[in-house]
């Protein structure tokens, strides 16, 4: 039995994670569980699982809880509390689902602990990916990647020698809006936006997908995870979301995962890797249903996050911190309906001109350049 | 510096095996080759890598050898001396590309000498995988499939265990006739039939490709290959055979390995495994080029031939042998132009029907069934 802290409960992937749990019981148990303030979410959760500990972000998720919970496990808040259940002893593997750089700390304190991590948390690479990966590789932790993207690559990876690897190639459904032209983008919605054709996620995601930036980011994490330099990273448009991505070798040889589009495969993949188990909940594919799989060059001028992302990667010092940032709050903005669509995209490029670099930036610097960055892009809609 | 015993150089995968092994001169020394008569071809090989023995198929193509060769390397003839060559205590690798079951009597020579092999030769597995399979395991050697779906499959089980495997998927281009009605059938010609939609192959297997028993073949193949019941392979039809198989394990997960359709991919992967070297001469993939792939369900009643290699495989003894010899003597008659292009079917399934068989059968019930089913399908003829 292993025992499991689940930071990001209620968001997609965590949900997901718990209808993958809840089919392996004999071989997993929730221990600690950290979400923000969806009680409503949480609560069968919690009642089904009854995890030890508990982490809300604040004191009124905490009383509503305590209001409403039927046992007695400890209740800790906000982000100490979150690196606090991501460490303790009792706990072997670590599912880091939360949204957001805020994942930052609590990733770096269960790899000290050489917990086991279960990683869907592309942010906090983003931002901070060479203290991840320097931490990562002192106390020899591998972190499990659940992104479907990710989770692809690791598995074409299966067994391969990295120096043998040519270039990874990560497939983009090409999001909400991948038929609309710039122009058209003008004047689109919320509400267009949060329809993806292909993945049902949350909204941050969604949005990150219809700007390509989550593309962008998922080349950053990329770049982390697996060690490969920027310029053998490649993003090609791939309508169907059924090749999951590939990777080519020196001898041209290209070794592909594919799957339905649906989160589960992935997050029990990193579960139980290296062993793969029935999967009792989730489709199969069927390629003769699917009956066709395109291909399209991916157009940095029709998604200019894309471009942002590789520059920052590139860049890299403290700018991939400002991007991630400056995407984090332009998004949200969006969401509050208090920006367009393409000022998502304005914001952050202005953002990034701005940003004067810090090279080898440590953790407080980056959380420093983090909220200043946050600050900032507020500052333009005032 | 690894020496090669290369058997059927002058045919397609011969051929195409000494392009790899011309780029990888460092590496590789052709020790010994084996072809059967085509002296024109097999001379400048000989000439430019000057193997210490040669191994030709009869006397006369002795002779003739003997009086173009400009030095003076061992010359052998026929099964024997293919034999001889395959199992010689300098040769490290034996690369099996000649055609048909006259294959067998070398590669089980040279299993029980533990060589490694690169195997080419399908119809040697189907006519007696039993037999080689055992022989393989007792010595410890491992067969390195070259067939590009064999291969294919190969690199998707890396890394991977085989008890997590649900099916193997292998892809079919559909052959020359793909688009044909069973009517329209009757009165294709040996030219229509040697017209390969994708790949550039010898007649034999061009033939059999138009038929679908070439993928018969791989079936049964790829079922001793891998130790996978026949319940769990399935073929596909893919028309671009840029997906070159397929592996679909528990977790619902797929791998795939895309290529070009280059047998030098293939052939370099056998020769170099585990490692992936760089490859010169041949071209890398550009999905984007392709635009897309498309998959369609393989149908038992347009292709005939496949269902009986199901069949021939699930029956088991001998009828994989009177499945391949009935095939390969149809398939010379055709070429030939004896017999029309649907006589191909009936000659082979009127064989295996009027087969009574033999369980367990060992070496030479094998080379006596073989020689028995090849005079039978000529009868039919006189």
């Amino acid at each position: 039995m292993q025992n499991i802290t689940l930071l990001g409960a209620t968001g997609s992937v965590g949900l997901q994670t718990v209808e993958v749990i809840r089919e392996l019981k004999e071989q997993f148990h929730i221990y600690a569980i950290a979400y923000g303030t969806s009680t409503e979410k949480a609560l069968p959760i919690i009642e089904e699982f009854r995890p030890q500990y508990i982490v809300v972000s604040n004191k009124e998720a905490k009383q509503e809880l305590e209001r409403k919970i039927t046992y007695n496990p400890v209740l800790l808040v906000g982000n100490e509390g979150m690196t606090e259940v991501a460490t303790l002893p009792e706990v072997d593997m670590v599912v880091n689902a939360v949204l957001g750089s805020v994942g930052l700390e609590p990733t770096l304190a269960a790899i000290k602990e050489k917990k086991r991590i279960a990683f869907a948390n592309k942010e906090t690479l983003v931002t901070a990916g060479h203290l991840v990966m320097k931490e990562a590789r002192k106390h020899g932790v591998q972190l499990l990647p659940v992104d479907s993207e990710h989770a692809a690559i690791h598995q074409c990876l299966k067994g391969e020698r990295a120096d043998e690897v040519k270039r990874l190639i990560i497939t983009a459904s090409g999001g909400s809006f991948r038929d609309k032209s710039r122009e058209e983008l003008q004047n689109v919605t919320r509400h267009d936006a949060l329809k993806h054709p292909n993945w049902s996620m949350g909204a941050k995601i969604t949005i990150d997908s219809a700007t390509m930036m989550n593309k962008g980011l998922e080349v950053i994490e990329a770049h982390w995870l697996f060690d490969i330099p920027f310029e053998q990273i490649d993003v090609i448009l791939h309508r169907e979301s059924i090749i999951h991505s590939m990777v080519e070798f020196k001898d041209h040889s290209i070794m592909a995962q594919l799957g339905t589009t649906d989160m589960k495969g992935p997050i029990q993949y990193a579960l139980t890797y290296p062993n793969r188990l029935d999967i009792s909940n989730a489709k199969a594919l069927n390629l003769m249903d699917i009956g066709k799989l395109q291909f399209e060059r991916m157009s940095l001028e029709r998604f200019p996050c894309l471009k942002m992302a590789y520059d920052a990667g590139k860049i890299g010092g403290t700018m991939p911190t400002v991007l991630n940032a400056a995407n984090e709050q332009a998004v949200e903005l969006f969401l509050n309906n208090k920006i367009s669509f393409l000022e998502i995209e304005d914001f952050i490029q202005k953002t990034m001109d701005k940003h004067t670099i810090i090279q080898e930036p440590d953790l407080s610097t980056i959380i420093e350049v983090d909220q200043s960055t946050r600050q900032r892009v507020k500052s333009y809609v005032n």
